[in-house]
């Protein structure tokens, strides 16, 4: 299968918008489009929705189905929309693909099939070939999520080679979430020459990423500091980087001592004074209150210690 | 929530059943049907479909559904059905769990939800207490399934002894396939005193296991070696029943030599004369040629050395 003619390609801050429940725990979609709207309107360039940080995982096809039409129903870019489509399930994984796309979303971010461990690349490869097929969609863009610390399956560059042999175009980028600088910039090295697209898995090398030709990052903690995060994208050529890069790199240095979902739907809460947004879906907990007081506090700190002006938080 | 008047309780050999797919790799009720039936017929005491070693985590919901309707439709005794309901997702494994009792199945064996890593006890707990809750059937009989090297997410001790103290009854048993036989034992002195069944998750330790106070095993290998198996169990008091074990534990040993679920998928291939059998969903692959060789031979040599007639092949 060729890829169709390219379309834009999403390139910056793409955020894992953190997913609201409400108190019998099913998807608010009301405040799902509220803080996607507000994600955009303080900076981000995309929408990684359905992440590991949206609880993605905890939700049912169906669920991220109606979540994705609710987006579209409010009028939300679906052009700015990568969400996860990857599923355990073949026939899961497909569905959500072909909606995706055909609802017009620039592309799907998606997770190998993580329950069977020790699997081959040669399987892997059947089950991204068996995806991108039955889904049929020449627009399809699919980016490879790699996180083997909670995946437990890594996507290897060897697969990437032998998925590029194939399906160049088509098979869109990456977002490697290893934590490890110097896996990205192998991956960069690599990859990015031939218009496979390299996102940092988060803000802390976006700096360094984007000097070495990444095109972004996909960051859980442009939920709590978009602002902050796409000034590093927006400014990375400007003499101020450097400054702007350790700001962000400070808050999300706080926010990662915690929990990471609890942390973000604390700070959500706290923001929009909607204690609300503080509902998990098990296995996930919630912060102890000692804990998200800490967390403020922290926060707090840092930022008034930053010189640049914050703005509107976010 | 109390549970309601005890039904039979499953004990014995109860085998996860292969599922068979066909070339499209769509699951195929017929073969599943025969299968399921065969492995009655050959000892096995009850059949935990949608095990690890069923695929069944790459089955979407609604394959599943499917094939538990074909057994009941087929007339397979629902009431000797353990069929694996665990998800990731709460609304998922509630619509699994509610299905499945509906049917009239003896118990679900469910998995912790395995794509969060690190969860609390108290994210878990929470995670079972809403599938029973909102299961909402006094007749569910819930297995837990501990397989921590897979799932990646153990059920501790101490998740179980909060569970019995509210659930006790419709928290049934576990099914202990940490491969450890120390962990098994550890169980069942903690806890099969008060009414909680402790299966085995092979055959290695069944005789040693019936000999503390397990009910038995649910093991993959069951799949292809029923018939020993059950042996084991009909006999585990008599003066042969090391010598049965020993057969029995010689089977799993060579097996487990062999990548397991498409082991199983080749033998059952042989024997039965049907090729269609060696279609797996990626991630997995099928065995090498070379490789099915080395086990038919391997099971060839030590099935011919046995004392016990084998008796139709299982």
């Amino acid at each position: 299968m060729k890829p169709a003619a390219l379309s834009q390609r999403l390139e910056g801050v793409l955020a894992p918008a953190i997913t609201p429940f409400r108190r019998d725990l099913s998807p608010d979609p009301d405040r799902f489009v509220r803080h996607c709207r507000s994600l955009l309107e303080h900076g981000c360039t995309g929408l990684a929705v359905f992440g590991t940080n949206s609880e993605a995982n905890s939700l049912a096809t169906e669920e991220k189905l109606e979540l994705l039409d609710a987006l579209r129903s409010a009028g939300v870019p679906m052009h700015l929309l990568m969400p996860g489509t990857g599923h355990c399930a073949l026939a899961d994984a497909v569905r959500m693909t072909r909606e995706a796309v055909r609802m017009g979303c620039a592309g799907v971010l998606m997770l190998p099939p993580f329950y069977y461990k020790d699997v081959s690349d040669e399987g892997l490869y059947r089950f991204f070939s068996e995806v991108i097929e039955r889904t049929g969609e020449e627009r399809l863009r699919l980016y490879l999520y790699h996180i083997p610390a909670v995946a437990q399956v890594p996507i290897t560059p060897e697969l990437i080679e032998r998925l590029l042999e194939r399906y160049l175009g088509i098979v869109a980028g990456v977002k490697d979430s290893s934590g490890d600088w110097e896996h990205t910039k192998s991956l960069l090295e690599r990859f990015a020459a031939r218009g496979f697209d390299v996102f940092a898995g988060s803000e802390l090398f976006l700096l360094e990423g984007l000097r070495a030709g990444a095109k972004g990052c996909i960051s859980a903690t442009a939920n709590v500091n978009a602002t902050g995060i796409a000034r590093v994208w927006r400014d990375w050529r400007s003499a101020g980087a450097e400054r702007l890069q350790a700001e962000a790199r400070a808050i999300r240095t706080i926010v990662q001592k915690f929990p990471m979902i609890p942390a973000l739907k604390a700070i959500t809460a706290q923001r929009t004074h909607d204690p609300e947004w503080r509902w998990l879906r098990p296995p996930l907990v919630e912060l102890p209150a000692e804990r998200e007081r800490s967390l403020f506090a922290e926060l707090a700190a840092a930022e008034s210690a930053f010189p640049t002006p914050r703005g509107a938080s976010q």
